[in-house]
């Protein structure tokens, strides 16, 4: 390796180190930290964030990118030049950020979660107006530092989802919107009993079945960690530390199982993420929309699938008892699967998640743009979910304040969940194309083959392909949403016994 | 304050954050991280070790030390005064240090706790011995940096005890052993019942007796953790962040008690430092002697005090139940306070412990100057014990691997312990004659009197004062003997029934 990109590789780790060690951090505040350490916490966050800012921008990095690219001699296949690419991507836009803004972005970050959760548990969106008003005024002065973008928010938005705009969003999202609003009318006109749902499970019970489950998926106690949390997340440290979180409610179970799931499926990803770009740049997940496909596809593709919930069943019966005892894989199959609008967005049904996001991403725009201002947000919260799902917010906990993203400071982050849908719909397609036995083997409860598969063709990758240079090599276009709507219909069909259109 | 003190405030602030970084990584890595997390682990050790070395002999970090000297104006008795000089002293020793080193110590002390942790469960010194052949090149290395030491030892033990010789050391040292010998003597002829010691006691009652416990001493779960390690330690991210940990040996109880209510100590002095020194370079205690008398202090003076035995015996009897049913407070007093030498440093008693120091002291000192191999280290260990304590070691799990300190690439710490058993002795005098009735106190449960002097005249001042400075204040001159020899007599005689001279 010429000596100058040795150089650069080597600084580029120690930048990545300091993200890791940051991500390390907001795990440890989100489900170790003691409360009173929320001040100190955040200071910390800040300083770690200007020392990475600084290193990142410092001339010598950029020294080092100029140097390393004269090195490649046109050749842009490489590692290497896929390293140059990305790192200069990520270097022209730190440089136009001044270094106190990003330790502020930090520092308001850390503190509007804390007041975020605070606010939550008392109902009390007042106490958490001015953090939301903070971390929009630097998401504005943010935004401000680039001119290369259409908007404030596509400046957000790239951060995120590279090389995306709220306009590609807004396409996307309208025909998403058009197919989900008939198929959730049809699908509300079926009645299912999912009431098993409802039944009191203790948390020990619950917590056997999800070591089970994520063990199956290829959770390894030598590598992994999972614990309890309030607003679940995975991150790693690389790929032999992952942690990933879940939530336990005694009367709603499938909370802890299908949020363990779908952190698991985020941590498969950041698992099987090549050794040989650990500490690297390409060491990282292209953008959030294909990390979500990952976490999407192993929940609910996997997880509420008709094959798996033959696995599951008789699982939950053992290790539930009672009311479960005996219980039928078509009647959980068609309970997990219940279309019906609700209000919290991580456990809402496929068909409605997409309706949620819509109603996310339009409002973090009107909030950037100044339409919205901070005080009108909670009735216009109110207003578009009775809009779109038909249903009244009965408090602010269950409504504005049921995420925390915004508290971070996290605006342009929704989108990517409902794009991380329909490229699980996409890889779901090409991955069943390619193992024709796919659903037997998940019937069988084998799941190897797909982890297998995920990883050859996503995960060992990092970043480096861009995630439509990626979505090109696997699925042969951009993202897209009929295979994803295709997915839904064929499976709620499949529950509701009838043909949807 | 000055605009220049103010830069060099908020410069210390972001050194002082990574040092509280890197505290909670390795926290993390003793509580928390999966096995196969070491290897990333240490480079993020060595990466912030780095950055914080680089940040700190930088010279604007030496312009604004000058700067703010300058704005003193002679006045060497303000905080400002008092942080320059404490801020003027570390960065003279880190401008000396090459920042390759600095990040190659922090990796390797990293990589071989790991390597020592393997070890020592296969009881395989060889396959540690690599580890601890690097980090003695890289502990001689950094000792080379310097000029103003007699020798290398001198300049180890300057970063854990400033201030303080191993010639200094040795004469106290030689004093405590002509105590302690005859001492030891004396109470081996005493037999005591210690079998209750030894009665099998599921974790789960000594966790709920432990939580009691520390509770009573200022534990308070909105500002602390406790959790369970290999090799208990404290550490804190700041007085609202105080982590503590323990472990738990189903045969052998008071290792969690004492081992908890010693991390507690630890933790009640740093919950105690002034909120106004929080981020400062002036929030750290002087000297791990000073921090050692307050976990000594705690485990063993009030701990194993006939007083707070009255207190535990009543719990012991209720949580732990069946051969502890209406446990005797005087046989408990006596068992906890039995003397008799063992292997282990960690549940060594009070008299015999002393002489585990000594012989760390000693071997850690050829080890450096060379005139012992680490070939040659298990046979010297053992017959350093079989000579100071007369018995034999079995294995090197229970020789010469018991300790991490040296797999971490701490040479020089093992005094400080014995050291602050000697503080611990002059406080305990102290605080007596200040507080007439401190032994009823500690009688009736009531801990609060004793934390609150402690925190008044130790605690809150960080390290405004150095140790030598403190102790003049607080206890009128410096680390003597005595009074831990008088101490140790009074209680012994008081638990044998006899007077030992």
């Amino acid at each position: 390796m010429p000596q100058q990109t040795q150089q650069l590789r080597e600084r580029l780790a120690q930048i990545q180190d300091l993200t890791r060690i940051a991500e390390l951090l907001e795990w440890d505040q989100q489900t170790m930290m003691p409360p009173r350490g929320a001040e100190l916490r955040a200071e910390a966050l800040g300083t770690l964030a200007r020392i990475h800012h600084e290193l990142l921008v410092d001339a010598e990095t950029g020294r080092l990118l100029d140097a390393a690219s004269a090195q490649l001699n046109g050749d842009v296949e490489s590692d290497d030049a896929r390293l140059v690419r990305r790192a200069r991507r990520l270097w022209n836009k730190a440089t136009k950020v001044p270094t106190d803004l990003a330790a502020e972005l930090a520092r308001a970050g850390s503190a509007g979660q804390e007041a975020w959760a605070a606010a939550r548990s008392e109902d009390d969106f007042g106490a958490f107006a001015p953090y939301l008003e903070r971390n929009l005024e630097l998401a504005r002065r943010y935004a401000d530092c680039f001119d290369e973008f259409d908007s404030p928010y596509d400046a957000l938005l790239d951060d995120y989802q590279p090389q995306m705009t709220a306009a590609q969003v807004t396409v996307l999202f309208d025909q998403l919107k058009a197919e989900l609003v008939p198929l959730i009318a049809e699908a509300a006109g079926h009645t299912v009993d999912d009431s098993l749902l409802h039944a009191e499970v203790p948390t020990a019970a619950q917590r056997r079945l999800v070591d089970e489950i994520v063990a199956v998926m290829g959770f390894d106690r030598q590598g992994w960690r999972l614990d309890d949390t309030v607003h679940p997340f995975a991150v790693s440290f690389g790929p032999d530390d992952v942690r990933i979180t879940t939530r336990w409610d005694e009367h709603y179970w499938p909370t802890s199982l299908f949020g363990a799931m779908h952190e698991c499926g985020h941590g498969l990803y950041e698992a099987g993420i090549g050794k040989e770009l650990q500490r690297a740049t390409l060491g990282q997940v292209d953008s959030l929309g294909l990390h979500e496909s990952q976490s999407r596809l192993w929940e609910n593709m996997v997880g509420r699938s008709r094959g798996f919930c033959g696995v599951l069943a008789p699982r939950i019966s053992e290790l539930f008892g009672g009311a479960f005892a005996g219980l039928d894989p078509d009647a959980l199959f068609r309970a997990v699967n219940t279309v019906r609008p609700t209000l919290i967005r991580i456990e809402a049904d496929e068909a409605t998640y997409g309706l949620h996001i819509v109603i996310r991403f339009e409002l973090e725009q009107e909030l950037l743009n100044g339409t919205l201002s901070v005080a009108e947000l909670p009735e216009a919260w109110n207003a578009r979910v009775h809009d779109y799902l038909g249903i009244e917010v009965p408090s602010d906990a269950k409504g504005v304040l049921q995420d925390v993203h915004w508290s971070a400071g996290l605006f342009g982050y929704f989108p990517t969940y409902a794009l991380g849908n329909m490229i699980a719909g996409q890889l779901w397609a090409r991955v069943h194309a390619e193992l024709g036995d796919l659903d037997d083997q998940i019937a069988a409860g084998e799941l190897g083959g797909l982890r297998d598969w995920l990883r050859e063709n996503v995960h060992r990758h990092g970043s480096r392909y861009t995630t439509e240079e990626l979505l090109e090599r696997v699925v042969g276009g951009p993202i897209a949403v009929e295979p994803f709507v295709a997915y839904l219909k064929h499976k709620l069909g499949d529950a509701y016994g009838v043909a949807l259109n």
